[in-house]
């Protein structure tokens, strides 16, 4: 008989504060969230890139869980189970406490854009696609959020960190690229973050079909999150 | 008899609009540049790390030059001469021409901040410490330019292009790691940049102390720049 080493997971025994969300496969969606509640992410088919931000309520529009700040605050390219995302003021936003599977997330990647789009598949084919950028905001109005009233925010859009995206930047193979996820990552695969203050979670399952970054076909996924108690 | 391989430098021809202007070890300094305007910036001693950020004139505090965004728009970790850097909307906002030195830079650290060194060595002496940040912002101030009037971007610094910043992301030796610059960078190693837009470049010759990020020793040395007509 084999014997599984994964721990139970923390939200086994917390109490459920939403059912079980869609985040339909290269659209967005957000919640909100108290200081202490347990998200439950989760990579329903196992091969989706979800871009995940977090946005202060009591300071909206000001503390955003920042990737370049959690960098400098961690010392660490990719925050791992066990280590809290910060904002830029380095107040802890988001703790990770756990990760199902190999651990291949990324911090530097920008949410895939109109403009990006732009750039690789021209401008009349970018206007018909979704972008993670625009999924975020169409996640927030759907709230009645917006992150200022003034557009700023829509030029200057925060980097997500993006769970479950491989990147490597190896020099030898192919440098930068954004390639397929490893191949021991499942179906069901979950990540559990603990909320460090009260503030908005916004996902999105992310379009991008260029290239087999979501797997081979790269036609966007389905994923599920879940809100509990503590 | 050795011959130079070195292309003579862009800025040879050009005509100067600026004096050669001082960063002063661990401050700021900030200046107006008109698109096509060429930038010389200059390790004066060779080893200190210099941050860099450009914001459009045109649409203040909305076009900022974005590390994630230019990450996307090349693929690539780094900008290397020849490689443009772009806004949040994928305008261009700045081309790097020129690297004199071994190309080592970084986009992922954000600039210290005061929450940073609060981290690293205490509240008190947090106060006490200059900061790449608030060197951005006083920067601006003695051009009477501020991000915001609201002190959001207070909150959510952009990451600066981090001029000679060694950071090592080797999972078989130190991990993520802020090093001292290569041995062959040396004093007078300079990079030119042609702005690409009415725009502010601002810069702060890097106050951190912790470590040899700043050649050994750690103490925060002068820079310059220069601009110059096409």
């Amino acid at each position: 008989m084999q014997l599984s080493v994964r721990a139970a997971s923390a939200v086994v025994e917390a109490k459920p504060k939403t059912d079980l969300i869609l985040i339909p496969g290269g659209k967005g969606k957000a919640t909100h969230m108290k200081k202490g509640d347990l998200l439950k992410v989760i990579n329903t088919h196992g091969k989706q890139v979800v871009d995940f931000w977090a946005f202060s309520t009591s300071e909206w529009g000001k503390e955003i869980m920042s990737m370049h700040h959690t960098r400098n605050a961690l010392q660490k390219m990719t925050p791992q189970a066990g280590d809290t995302l910060y904002t830029a003021s380095m107040k802890p936003i988001m703790t990770m406490l756990e990760d199902s599977g190999p651990g291949v997330h990324d911090t530097t990647a920008a949410a895939c854009s109109y403009g990006l789009y732009v750039l690789q598949i021209g401008e009349e084919a970018a206007k018909e696609h979704d972008s993670c950028t625009n999924n975020l905001y169409n996640a927030l109005a759907e709230l009645d959020l917006a992150l200022a009233e003034d557009p700023r925010y829509g030029y200057y859009t925060p980097a997500p960190f993006n769970l479950w995206m491989n990147v490597t930047d190896t020099p030898d193979e192919s440098g930068y690229c954004w390639v397929m996820p490893p191949q021991d990552q499942k179906a069901g695969d979950y990540t559990v973050f603990r909320a460090e203050q009260d503030c908005v979670a916004a996902f999105s399952a992310c379009p991008w079909d260029i290239g087999d970054m979501n797997g081979p076909g790269g036609e966007p996924q389905d994923c599920h999150f879940q809100v509990f108690s503590a």
